[in-house]
């Protein structure tokens, strides 16, 4: 039996893995220190009340052999794709229902559509970016291409024609740097991918975050988007979602290659390895797409941009350059002193007990670079964009 | 951009979709015929209460920030593990924490798990049985061999060392058929698959059906097992969980390929494809491994087995040969008259309105054969047996 081998050309060490190992040693040797997560993008605040009690009528409903559920639709059941709908339509785009297809997770879709596309495609990665597409195109053995994101493009790389790509990643707003992609931005990739024969993979897991009226929240808000984009999306940061499970990809009809519809491809892919959502967890994710569930969900984000605000304000005031915070719960911040990003990371840790992401983890752009994100609780956001200060502030002695 | 040119390769009409298609166009022209279903095989009954109250709890956790969970770990959480080894431990199959995987369904799992394989591996599929093996091998690019099940040895087709294979699936108790592989053949299974450097997937998701003490659960129960196994088994049949969606996935610690080991592979496969199981569905879960929750779906179990026997008994009455019934939910019986099994599917959803599961959806093998399910509630089962009985009997005409 052969093993896959492109297996071996994974970076042994998982980002994740490796920073909680590191905080576990810094455990052991101090353990009376307090530790500030600012890493990992994980949520806080618990699920509003609209998810909890659709959730809790769910629950009596599959104790009951009258109302009880068992296998779902695949991609999703309607009242849920319904709620899909109307949200997208509340920015002008339309959505058949058979172009939602509810999972899981953005993450697994975003991986597991490499499955619907042949070999030696070759896949355009922007590095710095959230590790998982790098990953999942070594698994497959794709040819890789890196788009360069860096301080000169503001990390929002533009295409460039000589570059030939299949399968082109965006994430706007992006992890880990925070930047949004405009229209004009969009619709220059839009235009490449068409003229390429290339797909665009577009990552809008953040676009709750989005805070300035002008920037699109969906690739589909762009004209031409229909014709060779599939979108992600979750509710997983929109509405703390990460322990519950529920996202969402658009594949338009429109979208064909050869003739062949992607839509076709991927039903076919989801009915065969995939079951569908939890009854209940569709349920309290179609609680989400209500206006009391917006509002409600609206509240958290508000609160996560507050710690979004405190902590800019203090990059700011240490002069040091930065992105996202406005639009996005991440903060893409250069390290001080040009230390490499381990290195703060290990100084931040050592010195302040705050913990965050090293640049490094996204891509070798990420070199110099640290994430902070803004998930955490508003005092510990506070006290420990205090104890950055003074770290910072001791590195500059 | 390359499509996945293997998808061209699946057979266009998946089973359960031109079934619901028949029974539509069926009730468009006969709106007044009561249709019952012992087609799909879906369960009936409601959740336990065991398991309804302890996600009722987990709800409750989710909704308060102090109690909050946001992503677990991928591989499941502990307390749910423990309740897998648990159960294993009953069999005198000794598990670590870290060799049981959490997922959404064995269907998932049984299909991802040829993202470890490489390419160009054989797999040596049995004919008849359920589509997913086939449809994803395909997918895959695999070349397929067919292991022959068939009357001449009763549905439970042995090794031939003639057949070279990389990768073996075995389901037992089988979908569609019913039967159980004993300890004895299982074994021969295992010799074939170490002589072979082969692994074994083995599909144990009806465990919970068998009846007589002597017949293995688990393929771990035999000998040498851990050195050449996979096991995938869910709580869908065992406790209703098809639209609640919860499985475990074995792969040993010993279990290595030119000595690298599986449990690594799709340790790394999982963290970076999958984002576990929603936290209150591993509640659910959890609350099954215990006496009380054993105690609950146990009746459940019992509840279809007692359908199982209405259908079986009526069979021998009709003196139809079948398989299956006593160790399983399913019942594989021979289509009167050799009608072909389409056949005998449009005469008695005609005449009968009964609805089961043409063999030949599940391989060519399946032709003359026709799988009846047990999951139905009893006063359906008793009506669908005796109407199955008059258009028998109304065939012999």
């Amino acid at each position: 039996m052969k093993l896959n081998e492109n297996f071996s050309n994974l970076n042994k060490n998982y980002l994740f893995l490796k920073i909680s190992k590191k905080i576990q040693e810094f455990e052991k040797e101090s353990p009376k220190k307090n530790i500030i997560k600012l890493g990992i993008g994980d949520v806080t605040l618990p699920l509003c009340d609209a998810a909890i009690e659709a959730m809790q009528k769910a629950l009596l409903e599959m104790g009951k052999k009258e109302t009880f559920r068992g296998y779902g639709p695949e991609g999703g059941y309607d009242f849920l794709k319904q709620g899909v709908q109307w949200y997208y339509q509340k920015r002008d785009v339309d959505l058949d229902l058979d172009e939602i297809f509810i999972s899981d997770g953005a993450k697994n879709d975003v991986a597991n559509i490499l499955d619907i596309f042949g070999l030696n495609n070759v896949s355009l990665i922007p590095d710095p970016v959230y590790p998982v597409y790098l990953d999942t195109n070594i698994m497959a053995g794709n040819k890789i291409l890196y788009l360069q994101a860096n301080v000169e493009n503001n990390f929002l790389p533009m295409p460039d024609e000589a570059m030939k790509a299949d399968i082109i990643y965006l994430c706007s707003p992006n992890n880990p740097t925070g930047e949004v992609y405009d229209s004009i931005g969009l619709k220059k990739w839009i235009d490449y991918a068409i003229k390429m024969e290339a797909i665009i993979l577009f990552d809008a897991a953040y676009e709750a975050f989005i805070s300035e009226d002008s920037l699109p929240h969906s690739i589909f808000e762009i004209e031409g988007a229909k014709k060779c984009a599939i979108e992600f999306c979750s509710l997983s940061k929109t509405a703390g979602f990460t322990g519950t499970r529920c996202s969402y990809t658009i594949i338009p009809k429109e979208l064909k290659f050869g003739g062949r519809s992607l839509n076709d491809f991927w039903l076919r892919r989801q009915t065969t390895k995939f079951n569908g959502v939890p009854y209940i967890i569709q349920r309290g994710a179609e609680a989400i797409f209500t206006e009391r569930g917006q509002m409600q969900v609206t509240e958290s984000i508000a609160y996560y941009k507050e710690n979004a605000r405190v902590i800019t304000q203090a990059l700011k005031k240490l002069d040091i350059w930065f992105t996202g915070g406005k639009n996005s719960p991440y903060i893409w911040m250069k390290t001080p002193k040009n230390l490499t990003s381990w290195e703060f990371f290990d100084v931040l840790l050592s010195e302040a007990g705050v913990v965050g992401t090293p640049g490094l983890g996204f891509g070798a752009n990420g070199e110099g670079f640290f994430r902070l994100t803004a998930f955490g609780n508003k005092g510990d956001t506070v006290e420990a964009v205090s104890r950055l200060r003074a770290c910072v502030m001791n590195l500059g002695r």
